[in-house]
Order: C-alpha cells, then sequence, then structure tokens
C-alpha cells in the first residue's frame, strides 16, 4: 500500500513565498514527483495520511486543514526555519522542516558576507575612482556562530582552510562537527570580547529573539564584523544602526533583516560599512531541489514508520 | 663572517610603492632586522654583497646601482611579479623576488570577488532597495585557474570544500597541488568552453600578456565569470568591457588592471557585473611581515651558500 499524501494547496501555485511563476505550479509538480518516488501517491487532503505544505504567510489556514481533515497526522513543511508557524506545533501531528536542507549554499553566502565586510567591498563596489584600501584576511580570526545545526557545520568546513579558531553556540551540548569549542549560548557574553567575526545561523524563538543587541555589541571588540544569515529578528536593527555608527562594529553582512524587506531609505542602506543582500542566500533551484529530495526521503520513511528527516522540536520551536 | 647586506634606499623610506609613511620608513627599519635575523649586518652598498631593493618604479636605478657597486652578487625584489624589471635579468647577478610570499591572502582575496560575482554583489551594494536576486553557488563548479604558483595552490585549497572541478594551467609540466588536471598554457583554448570561472594568477611575461582577450572570451561559455588578481595586462581591457555589454561574461571580479589605477570614467567602473578593488588583495602589514621573512631567510640561505628562495628565471622573466 502506498502512503497517501496530500500537497496544499490542492491546485497548481508556487508556494515557496517566492514571486516566481505562481499560478503556474512547477514548485508544486516537482513535490507531486518527489511524493510518487518516495514510493506514496498523490491524492485530495481528504484522503491524506501525510501532507506537504507549500503555502506561503501565516498558520491559521493550516490549522484550519488539520481541523477539516483529522486523518492527516505527518505535515511536513517547506521552509528551513519555521518560526510563524509555532501555533500548529501543539497539534498531535508531527511536524517536519527542511532545516539543514539549504545549508551549503547559506553558508557559502555567510562565507561571501564576511569576505566582504573584512575587505571593505562596500566601498569598493560604490566608490567609482581607485581607492587603495588596506584589507582585513580572514585567515586566523576567531569565528564565533550562534547555532549548531547545518549552516553552522557546513560554514565550518568552509572555514578550514583559513585556519580560524571556531567557536560555536548552541541549545544542545553535543559538540559541533568541526569546531575547535561547542559551548551553551547561555556563554555568548563571555565570548564576545574575543569574537573578530560573529556568525548569527540558528533558528528565531522567542529565546533567541535580539540573541545581539546593545549589550552585545559593547562587549565585541572594536571592529568586529557580524552576519546575520538567519533570520533579521535576532539583531536588534537600532542598536546595529547605532553600533555601526559609533565604529564599535567594524562591518555587518546581513542576508535577513528586521523589518523584511528592509524599506527605501532605512539607514541600513546607506552606510558604507553595511551589505545588504536580499533574503537570497540560496537559488530558487537549489531550494527545490533540495526540498523535494527531502521530502521523497520523509515519505519513503513515513511509509516504513522510520524516524523523520527534520523534525520540529515541538517545545524548542524549531 | 656575517654576510654584508646594503638595503635600497639607503635613506629610510617605505619602499613597497603604497603611499604609507614615505619618509619614515618602517619597513626599511623591519628589513634590516630581517637582514639581522637571517644571519647578515646592514652595510653601505659600496661594501654589499648582498642587495635588498625597496624602490618603486623602474629598473634604471637598479642598474646604475649594479654599475656602481660590482660586488653585489644577490638582489632581492620585494613584489611578487617583477615584470617591469627585465631589463635587469640580463645582468650576471642572482636575483629573487617575493613570488609565492603573498599568496594566502591574494587567494583569500580572488575567493571573495569568485563569490562575489556569482552572486551579483555589486548590484546588492549599489541598489540602496529590497532586490531578490538568484544567486548562483560555487558549489561543483569547474574552475580554471592560469598559473601554478603560490596564488594557485593555495586558491586550490580554499575551493577544496566547495567541491569545485579544479583545471590548472601553467608553464611547466609539474602537477599542481590539489588540482584534478594539470595542462600546458596552450590548452586554453580546449579548456575555455566548460570552464564556468576563469582565474588569472600568474606572472605577466610577453607570453602571457593579453592571455585573455576576445578570442578568449568567444570560447567561454555565456555567464562565465572571470577573476584577475595578477596583473592587468594579462587581460585585454576593450574585449573584457565588450564581453561584459554583450553578456558572454557574467561578472568579472578586478584587483588589477590595465590601465593601473583606472582612471576615473572608465566604463568598467559603471557595469553592474563589474567588480575592481584597487590593488588591495594583501594588506600592507602582511607584505612587509611576508617580505621580511623572506628576506631573513635568504639571508641566511646566501650566508650558507644555499639556493635561494624566489628565485627569478631571467629566461623566463619571473
Amino acid at each position: 500500500m502506498k502512503v497517501k499524501i496530500g500537497i496544499a494547496p490542492e491546485k497548481a501555485i508556487d508556494g515557496v513565498g517566492r514571486p516566481t511563476d505562481v499560478g503556474v505550479g512547477p514548485l508544486r509538480a516537482r513535490v507531486a514527483e518527489a511524493v510518487v518516488r518516495g514510493g506514496g501517491e498523490v491524492v485530495p487532503l481528504a484522503e491524506a495520511e501525510g501532507l506537504v505544505w507549500l503555502l506561503p504567510g501565516g498558520p491559521q489556514p493550516l490549522l484550519d486543514t488539520l481541523d477539516a481533515h483529522p486523518d492527516i497526522r505527518w505535515v511536513q513543511l517547506p521552509w528551513a526555519g519555521v518560526e510563524h508557524f509555532g501555533p500548529a506545533f501543539t497539534r498531535p501531528q508531527t511536524f517536519t522542516c527542511a532545516k539543514g536542507s539549504f545549508a551549503k549554499q547559506v553558508s557559502e553566502h555567510a562565507l561571501m558576507l564576511i569576505l566582504a565586510c573584512l575587505r571593505d567591498l562596500v566601498r569598493h563596489a560604490r566608490t567609482p575612482s581607485w581607492l587603495p584600501i588596506d584589507p582585513r584576511s580572514l585567515g586566523g580570526r576567531s569565528v564565533t556562530i550562534l547555532g549548531g545545526g547545518g549552516i553552522a557545520t557546513e560554514l565550518i568546513a568552509l572555514l578550514q582552510p583559513f585556519g580560524c579558531r571556531v567557536t560555536a553556540l548552541r541549545r544542545s551540548s553535543t559538540p559541533v562537527p568541526g569546531a575547535d569549542v561547542t559551548l551553551p549560548l547561555s556563554s555568548l557574553h563571555s565570548v564576545l570580547p574575543s569574537t573578530e567575526v560573529l556568525v548569527v545561523a540558528l533558528a528565531l524563538t522567542p529565546e533567541t529573539r535580539h540573541v545581539v543587541g546593545a549589550p552585545e555589541f559593547a562587549l565585541l571588540p572594536e571592529g568586529a564584523v557580524l552576519v546575520n544569515v538567519a533570520r533579521g529578528g535576532h539583531v536588534d536593527t537600532e542598536a546595529l544602526v547605532a553600533a555601526v555608527d559609533t565604529g564599535r562594529l567594524g562591518a555587518a553582512g546581513l542576508d535577513v533583516t528586521s523589518p523584511e524587506p528592509l524599506p527605501d531609505g532605512h539607514p541600513l542602506w546607506s552606510r558604507d560599512r553595511v551589505l545588504v543582500t536580499s533574503h537570497c542566500a540560496d537559488s530558487s533551484e537549489y531550494v527545490a531541489e533540495m526540498l523535494c529530495a527531502r521530502i521523497a526521503e520523509n515519505v519513503r520513511r513515513f511509509g516504513l514508520g522510520k524516524p523523520l528527516e527534520g523534525l520540529v522540536d515541538a517545545g524548542a520551536g524549531y
């Protein structure tokens, strides 16, 4: 018997929240193929045991769907970060997300932001004139990574040839592969004074909101670099602007912002030591490919009754 | 007996050709320390057996110095690329340069330029507005490196975690450490059609001037990326602008240009797929440190009659 998987929305639209071919549904078609590849069959929601949820936005439509279709026991979400779906996680269903799936491209983006910050790339890119700048090298620097998931692990692998001293801070006590030191998040303040490059790469939860704010900027050595590839809510934006303007922070590279999208005219757009990329660390093709790989694997595991990948910890919220 | 080393200029000025503390001479003082560290003593040029040459500019002052002081048997030059000093290499003295010394920071800069090109960083940096761009990843790409020296070797080490297919092209047939394939430079045209990222990292000689020009751009696949961290003269600038404007070239990252400095108003300043950094891949502190390390080591070897590091091949011109 094939496992019965519903895909929401049932009509074909692109569902990862990016403005692409909405209405044509190339992603939904690929997800359907992935379900079949994993040994499942795509059925109407009314007959589904498992559900692949592709609708962007808030959790209410999902809650309504689960109310209407009580046979659904497992929900696969398409994002790595699922902070908006907290209300769903009190439900009895099993929830999985895409955490870890997109880590390779996000860590690559993080490395680029680190190098761009150290080497003053914004000034180079914005100045149409010869501008000799003494660069700073990443070689041998102390890098602190907030997070111990896929992005942290992949970033540490990319940093390996640079001979950095890497400290990883995470909730669990399991050592992060490749890190020189793994510490609990509560050690943040003791680590900041010796941190030259601070990378935010963890899940957004009530505990980690504004994990980097005025007190943390004050503890960093002057000229330190901040890179955020997680969620804008991790960083107190007002404190960030102040830290850049006082020179406390040497540079910031942000793929995520709060508010997001960052509105036109926001101070972060005009600072020449701030580089903002528009939440585009991973390509849409890569996201689709990795998401479909996870879906196929989880459908297979669901059919065999095996533990699923990317299981959301309801208590932790990610 | 200590080996007798002269340092030119004999008066204290900074000599690596960068506008720093000229007249104060912090570099000259450090070089003098390095000579002593290597077991030598700093003497007037009239008494010198070896000469550390720190004067920027052309070779004529050096030729005059060698004419005036025939006891000088060895000359240490402070640059990695010594293409302007060709006329000196017909002299009977032994010449060494800093080739290989600055490779770590230059290769780091090259990696940043590659990532910045693939991820459209110039547009991000110049657009003060949310601009979702589908990035290209470096992961698994085919990278062709022109050159088999220190920069190539160090860059290959940095590329290792990205799983790239690396082809190195060099004059000699000795395999470049870490490259998947090492080929002679004459294979360039056969390699270009499958090259996604082309990195120029070799010495400038009459043979390698304009090694990348219109015929080479025509052979690259559409959207390929060019990075030059060697010398501006390796690339035909007019052909480069044309390749960018036709879209044949996806992006270019240039730490060196021809002419250099790139004059204000030059087309390369205004293209949003071209990133120019102002010949600043390595920091002045790093250059001073690495140069002094080479000088100390070569003074030691000179005293022992051992083969020197960074020996200039007079025939090859580097």
